[in-house]
């Protein structure tokens, strides 16, 4: 049997990851941007070197087919990336899924690299997925309006990638998504496998904080309707709340926008996100309350909520799971199953099919950074894990 | 003798409240705009009309002469305003100087309108008539570059208001401005005339918060280095800090951006404003400590701390406060002697000659606002304190 070119697979890592690299020297490729339809250009002429059938679908999702009998395996992720990324997240997955394709030599196999996951340009993010899974209506996700104010649809026909291809057509017998961790926990306890078995849900809340502009100077702080301080209360109650709780919660602000955003003008308007997650239903459920609840007290303000995006946690197929633990340990690959925190395709694959993931070690825990980083051995191992769980499954 | 034409006072008010209104009703002169430009040639057509020899000097200071023997009494203020402004701030001081020349029909006396008191667009604020004062070189504030990367002197020049006059050429007898005053404390009270002998000190400080980018999802509250979560912190230090010392200083965040600023990415650095105001040099010097002090004991993030303005406090010339309050027993206004929270260019011409401002009440102390108002009665019943002030100095 053939393995893993995994000389082949490192090349391609390295070669997507200067594809939207600026002259600055930072990777960049926002979903429906011209750095996104090279990296897709990249990708769909490997999978046409490898023989696969190539098939966009209308949101733009990328299927390298290789067909035989019954519906494939599909192996994906994503090639999308945040503003100033590493090569790995996403990339990863694809680009193994296609090495396992390649090792494989026939089918039935896809390889699946979806539309928008980061979510960074256009919100939700998994947004490919969810559209293929049935859970977006494609005319609502073609509509989205990106932060830049540009339109998804519009920009997915600019770049050549808006395909003929109903979403969903495609319906695997099974889906996996192999994945860098994007955090510390097998880096820090030395495993060279996750085996995932669940995915935390995720609640994303745009907040808008409506104050009065007043002057910086003039204005006695006790006669203040300070949109920008409403902002900070809710930062550190989110803070306080989640790191006093000692449960897994997290809790973001990563966006947050003063208007008039003048040193000497009080804000009248704050506009905030929210990026709320946990394993649990009930706790994300009791996170979002309690926010609800402070920011209804907030003085001196009033305040909008608007829902971005809510997916609760998934449990992933407990035979897949299994699977992968079975792989590793033929390899005498340390392997140990884990929960995920991040959101991956994976979670909206599997309202389709039998889904799992694999992850591999990230060092240092870091991710959406440059400085993400999984060691090459650890790369090739985590891709042959994955051919031996497709194997055993065709 | 002659009095002050209210009529025609209000309705240039009202006349160059409308020019910079874009098609959503929103008034916007930055300095230096085109928006700038058309204010800037509809009060010069005024002074010319009034009669007034108008020059320009190298930072585009506008100013419009009735000679006479010796030199001049200069009245000024700005044209230029906030983002979303109302039409009285600046404009009013401006306008009330040319009704003044207009009705002593002789000078000396001078009419200014100073370049980019606001600093909305270039930092510092007051920077005309501080240039003019001798207290920043020409070169370094036509260097200056905005908030939008344009460059001040570029910016003059394009619109045609780079002049041939040397800075300080005009050098006034005495300075008065009239001007509404941006707080609440004569609507409150009951003033028509505020006789202002002092000024605030003003300390504007930008402070860069380095933390790091990681992903919202996989990185425990514990393990986050979230730029956004210390300027925050900083938010709720200044605001506890000030208000609990019952002291009259006010500290306000204006300006607040976070990056990468996407919803999914814990902010890698924040980069926010610091306005500290205090008419007491030693209580304004302390709360700067305390600030610094409590940047440096930040945990998980390195700050780095730039000074864009610093003015100490300003005390006016008493001869000059005495007359305003003689001039509003004399028409029967009540009259309170006060401290201004706002900066104005009258702290640096304080620096060349005799200073001092005449405040106006402002409706619900309310400014750099659309809803900054001031009743029309009130409006001519201070610029006929100037005009009185004026004559008993010529």
């Amino acid at each position: 049997m053939t393995g893993i070119d995994g000389a082949r697979l490192l090349d391609r890592l390295r070669t997507l990851g200067q594809v939207g690299r600026g002259a600055d020297g930072v990777l960049t490729r926002l979903a429906g941007s011209d750095a996104d339809r090279a990296g897709r250009d990249t990708l769909v002429g490997w999978m046409r070197d490898a023989g696969l059938e190539v098939s966009i679908d209308a949101i733009g999702n990328i299927f390298g087919v290789s067909p035989g009998d019954g519906p494939p395996v599909m192996i994906g992720s994503h090639i999308d990336t945040v503003v100033n990324a590493g090569i790995y997240d996403g990339c990863y997955g694809v680009l193994a899924g296609l090495a396992v394709a390649e090792a494989l030599g026939g089918g039935p196999v896809a390889v699946a690299a979806f539309t928008n996951e980061e979510g960074v340009r256009y919100a939700p993010d998994m947004m490919g997925s969810l559209v293929h899974a049935g859970g977006l209506p494609l005319a609502e996700a073609l509509a989205t309006v990106g932060t830049d104010g540009s339109v998804l649809g519009q920009e997915l026909a600019r770049i050549g990638y808006a395909g003929p291809m109903a979403p969903g057509t495609i319906r695997p017998a099974a889906y996996l998504e192999l994945h860098v961790e994007q955090g510390p926990i097998l880096a820090r306890e030395g495993g060279a496998i996750g085996a995932v078995e669940a995915l935390q849900g995720i609640s994303w809340q745009r907040l808008t904080i409506e104050g009065e502009a007043n002057h910086a100077g003039t204005t006695p702080m006790r006669m203040r309707r300070d949109a920008g301080l409403a902002a900070a209360r809710i930062v550190m109650f989110l803070h306080d709340h989640v790191t006093r709780a000692n449960a897994p919660t997290v809790a973001t602000v990563g966006s947050l926008r003063l208007e008039p955003d003048a040193i000497n003008v009080i804000p009248a308007r704050a506009t905030m996100t929210v990026d709320l997650r946990d394993p649990d239903e009930e706790r994300l459920q009791a996170a979002e309350a309690a926010l609800a609840e402070f920011v209804a007290r907030l003085p001196d303000v009033t305040v909008s909520t608007e829902r971005l995006a809510r997916f609760r946690p998934v449990r992933f197929d407990p035979g897949l799971v299994a699977a992968i633990e079975g792989a590793a340990a033929a390899r005498d690959l340390p392997c140990r199953r884990m929960v995920s925190g991040a959101g991956h395709d994976a979670q909206m694959m599997a309202r389709l099919c039998p889904a799992a993931m694999i992850f591999v070690p990230s060092t240092g825990g870091i991710s959406h950074s440059p400085r993400e980083h999984t060691a090459d051995a650890e790369i090739v191992a985590g891709a042959e894990v994955l051919l031996d769980v497709v194997r055993g499954l065709l």
